[in-house]
């Protein structure tokens, strides 16, 4: 396995070799990252994976600089996983100039984007740069992410890029917790609370299975639960999985998307159902 | 040559053939296309020309509709300068959507961006699309259109697409004017004064070389020259070529960028100039 931190090393080592699987990645790797690699290696493909803690995806007082940087570990854990090459870019790579183009995604101000502002933009924005360098046949993205997915299937169709996106299931822990390098913020106590997120969409999506219509109802019921055990709930939406726009009486693929906070840790999941 | 107006048969045409050189056009071609077109061959490639009028680019109440449409001509002229593909993409391969996703440049407000908002977004944009589409190593832009190619130039740079952006000198007419689409809207008299432009832009030029550093009385002179003879000024400005901000008083490299409507008919010329 390399590591490589310059577009131009990057390149020379690709040439006469574009089909590649690409994983992008924030580094600080768990299970669910080397999930990832794994779908990725099944693609037949060599592997590329990036670490790089975006900071235009993080907004004022978000935790761009708290952001746990675990480069040799995450590199052993790539090599392990059969990754070829790991692409670690310097800030002034994906950043070179103050006066930055900027990639502005439809529903960018939804859901997460309405609480993380620019958040969006700056995750298309770097990811664009990111496929421009790596120019792979293959990206892989987790379904935990469900809107950064959709975001960047849009980017993919809309811009043409030559490039298949596989969309990789939920690693979860035991007691279901969606596995997030997020989650190492929480403490003990929290972390035993945490499940209570993924139960209550599995019970909404239980409800909507059962037939029951009313969304907002249920959104209200889940945001009720998790205020009710000190959470603060950022949302909980039942959505389109083909929009991510509100559903209208005949939307039969549905997902329930959630983001809440404990303490200061925000903490994303969701899942999809269909009715029939 | 061949006309080509899906993405899909054009990638077909390029499979196994990846190294073009591009010419983005929005059709209704004059001799300054074409001297694009022979630019591009002269780098050895095959040469695609693209002609698609880009709705993005327009803001309301521009010449969206009345822009000519004269796809026969145009491809008439292409094959005639040795042209190998015309890619001439229906509306929906290009906006597909009713959500797109949005480029927004930097300096997207300045110069011509401030009297047309929203219009280095819409070229930025689309232009990103045909880059992707085509996949070229190389592309023709004009320095007539000089903001358009300083952003070109950094959209090909800050998100690392692998083309060469060449520079083509701005064609004139033997009374200077710039060749442009637009020429077509001018009435006889407006035609007969339209030079006016490019001759300013040379005085302000000489001035400039021999020796005069009062850029805003030098902008304003040419300004109230051209007022003094019916011209509705949007702007003149000496700049920097290398930022297209204003320039220090030791910047060098200097260009003076002017932009002003005779009637409803906007035109556009630069002329660049180095200070010792």
């Amino acid at each position: 396995m390399r590591l490589i931190h310059s577009v131009s090393e990057l390149r020379a080592a690709l040439a006469g070799q574009r089909e590649t699987a690409f994983v992008p990645t924030m580094g600080n790797l768990h299970a669910g990252h080397i999930a990832l690699v794994e779908q990725a290696r099944a693609s037949g493909h060599p592997v590329v994976a990036s670490i790089f803690v975006n900071p235009l995806q993080f907004g004022a007082g978000e935790d761009f600089q708290r952001y746990p940087r675990t480069l040799p570990a995450d590199c052993e854990q790539l090599e392990a996983a059969g990754c070829d090459i790991v692409f670690a870019p310097d800030m002034h790579e994906m950043v070179p100039e103050p006066q930055t183009f900027q990639v502005q995604p439809p529903l960018a101000c939804e859901l997460c984007g309405a609480f993380r502002p620019g958040h969006f933009s700056g995750v298309a924005t770097v990811v664009l740069k990111l496929f421009n360098m790596v120019q792979p046949a293959v990206a892989v993205f987790g379904k935990k992410d469900y809107q950064q997915l959709f975001i960047l299937k849009g980017l993919v169709r809309q811009f043409n890029l030559p490039i298949r996106i596989l969309e990789a299931e939920t690693t979860r822990a035991a007691d279901g917790l969606a596995l997030s390098s997020r989650n190492g913020y929480l403490s003990a106590a929290q972390r035993e609370e945490a499940p209570r997120l993924v139960r209550l969409l599995r019970e909404a999506a239980a409800r909507i299975g059962a037939g029951e219509r009313d969304y907002a109802g249920i959104e209200q019921a889940a945001s009720n639960d998790l205020a009710a055990h000190d959470w603060q709930v950022d949302y909980i939406a039942v959505r389109s999985q083909a929009t991510l726009l509100a559903p209208s009486p005949d939307t039969r693929d549905l997902v329930i998307l959630a983001a809440a906070r404990l303490g200061t840790t925000r903490l994303i999941d969701n899942i999809e159902v269909c009715v029939g």
